[in-house]
């Protein structure tokens, strides 16, 4: 074990998948976000044991996750981007360490009493954590801030939503085989290429038809807008990006708006940056989002087929704001609000 | 001049734009449906004239697109893909000489007189054709045959399309474009490069906010089902595939289905070929659909968010299905009706 004393913080902050492709963005959020700790503890599976990270211009070994590792440490916060599998087995472990846990797997964002936070949109829920708080699934993050303000000035009638979403969303194997395939070979991790391929399935299908990405954006919405009638329905696809998820957006609204006035109230939407001229194709892409922090929309249109509806298009970095972003600002606002 | 006697018909058969991307398409069609000209006369601009094509063991010769060329030749089917303002200039040319012209073009799909035709949808259009047929946009193509189907039998209140439209609807510069970005380097034919990429815009914007391709989608839709009234809206994104489009379709109908039932009439849909299973991450990909005469369907589910409102997936060969096949097709029609 290699302990490193940072004194930027007063905080001792673990990372549970460390080493992960959302692991290590973790690690680079809590800098860019100025979420300094006094000690990092970063742990990830066997394999990684003794390999070495550096931050803030130290050298951290990366520890085996095992009981042992974790137990006679004082932890606040415990960053878990390891699946759901390790977050149910090792919650508890980092509960019993004193941390309050920020998971970023499906295994707890349904759950009963876990607040489930992008902290734009409904942050007051993380007042009442119970020690775990969910991450929600980077195609619902991306959709919440936008949704959460026309439902609010608007009332959200009904919202279809098709993704098309990188394949760093499915880690680095998902990088590895985009690469696999880009020199003419087989995917390896997964049954059907991505290269050149448009993949029209992100998990498995659920009892009611629904991919369990879909079902994700469907469910997690209602639960982050506390809506639970709201009407939602998605097609989630995997296209040969390696990084940033898009969305084609159409929204029904309840009340009429004024399209200049709604330019407005998205020009002013905090984490979101609206990419929209006159001009040809100034339409935000994955170039625009790629290392971003913001969820860029452009494309904004009146919808033709029905009386106060919207179109747009949605863009972001899927392991930044996604995912790692995400859960740094949930750290940080619980630490701004004395919530640990 | 070199012409060739095959015998195998009693047509002679012009293609304009014959080097191009979707002309060597029409050419392989023409065997594959076994619309055999009498004779058959390949145009494109003055760079591709003295090229040379084999065609059923013959070799023909590329004549330059210019009115002395045309003159003179007795032709029954011209086939122009060669865009809209080639087509403009030209198709008069070809009336002249005899022919009937199969426009792949937009120049005049909206153009009251001119059948705008799927011939599994609305064959008999042709009746009414004044020399000049309109081959639909590949989008709109591809959507057709279901949505008809379901409008017929259910009636369609509202539909909501996201495309996902590989490279090499933008001919062979979009393929260009593509293979320059996997080797690293920018585009050289489009603004923003495709590789890795997802980009919203798809030609240019119109007042009405859309898209070209969208605003094609929109309106040769009300057209072909002959329904002015038909309440649909689109998203066009041009995706790193190189070949093959896929479409994200939400479709509201007026009338109770039964998802048993459904099934069954789309497997009875003529064109369009059903692949869905409950074997997981089976279901159509640009793989199938490459070379492919079908328009593949898969993912068909009731919607969650709206009574008697379903999504699906497609996919098709934008160049086939999409271009030269429906086109091919249409001649086909014309021939054996005897229509022309």
């Amino acid at each position: 074990m290699f302990l490193v004393l940072f004194g930027g913080g007063d905080i001792n902050i673990a990372v549970v998948g460390a080493t992960g492709i959302v692991g290590t963005k973790i690690i680079e959020c809590l800098l860019r976000l100025n979420v300094l700790p006094d000690r990092l503890y970063l742990f990830a599976s066997k394999k990684s044991d003794g390999m070495r990270v550096v931050f803030m211009g130290k050298e951290l070994f990366i520890e085996e996750l095992c009981p042992e590792n974790i137990s006679g440490k004082h932890i606040d916060i415990a960053f878990f981007a390891a699946g759901g599998t390790v977050a149910k087995s090792y919650v508890h472990h980092f509960l019993k360490a004193g941390a309050v846990v920020i998971d970023n797997s499906s295994a707890f964002r349904l759950q009963k009493g876990v607040p489930l936070v992008v902290p734009e949109v409904n942050p007051s829920d993380l007042k009442l954590h119970s020690g775990i708080i969910a991450n929600p699934n980077c195609s619902t993050i991306m959709l919440m801030p936008v949704l959460s303000m026309l439902d609010r000035l608007y009332g959200v009638k009904r919202c279809v939503v098709a993704t098309y979403q990188a394949v760093s969303g499915a880690g680095a194997k998902g990088l590895e085989d985009l690469r696999l395939g880009e020199m003419g070979f087989a995917a390896k991790n997964s049954p059907i290429s991505l290269y050149s391929n448009c993949l029209p399935q992100i998990g498995e299908i659920s009892p009611n038809g629904y991919s369990e990405e879909e079902n994700k954006i469907i469910f997690e919405s209602k639960k982050i807008l506390h809506n639970s009638n709201l009407r939602i329905t998605a097609t989630a696809v995997r296209v040969a990006c390696f990084n940033c998820h898009s969305q084609a957006v159409n929204v029904e609204l309840r009340k009429k708006y004024d399209d200049n006035r709604l330019i407005g109230q998205l020009l002013n939407l905090k984490g979101v940056c609206l990419k929209q001229s006159d001009k040809s194709f100034f339409v935000p892409t994955t170039i625009d989002a790629d290392d971003n922090f913001d969820i860029f929309i452009g494309r904004v249109r009146r919808d033709v087929s029905k009386r106060n509806a919207l179109s747009f298009w949605l863009v972001f970095d899927n392991l930044l704001k996604g995912a790692a972003l995400n859960a740094v600002q949930i750290a940080k606002y619980l630490i701004d609000n004395k919530l640990l």
